[in-house]
């Protein structure tokens, strides 16, 4: 019972997050190339340098900013990214109370 | 020679590019359902609606930015994204000249 009111008394805030995942520069990008060409191809000159990422979206209940940045850095390091060969970039925005 | 003075004339800018392709909402996303739960697996409690898209970033050389969008908008269209089932976003950033 303790329990349910320490739980209640804690203030929480959804955030939505984006964690922007790429392969860092220099490894190649199979993917990214293969696009490039079919660009060319297609009569769309002027592209370059072509690169695919990944680009996780989801909503995250924390108590504030600072802890809900914390536990994205840890949960990209845990599963998300891979820090050998990927950048993360991580966007934290809090839900305004209109949008539930 | 006429054509070289022709592309002499003509101001490029690069662009960089970053196109978010994200499935529609109400497609099944089973990568993201796996990922969130994995994070819970992990302990991460408090994430929802996990969801994978792309991130494709490239640059790309246009006369302005006008054009620059007009050219995403229709490479989205013709190979990046499939209208069916998922959603685009683009960022269209001039390149500052510092930045070569």
């Amino acid at each position: 019972m303790g329990g349910a009111c320490e739980r209640a008394r804690l203030p929480v805030v959804t955030f939505d997050v984006l964690v922007e995942v790429r392969l860092r520069p220099g490894i190649a990008d199979p993917q990214g190339a293969t696009i490039e060409r079919s660009l060319t191809a297609l009569g769309f000159v002027g592209v370059r340098d072509v690169r695919v990422g990944k680009a996780i979206r989801f909503t995250l209940d924390a108590p504030d900013e600072a802890s809900a940045r914390d536990q994205v850095t840890e949960l990209c390091r845990r599963l998300l990214a891979n820090p050998v060969m990927e950048d993360v970039d991580v966007t934290v925005a809090a839900r305004s109370p209109a949008t539930p």
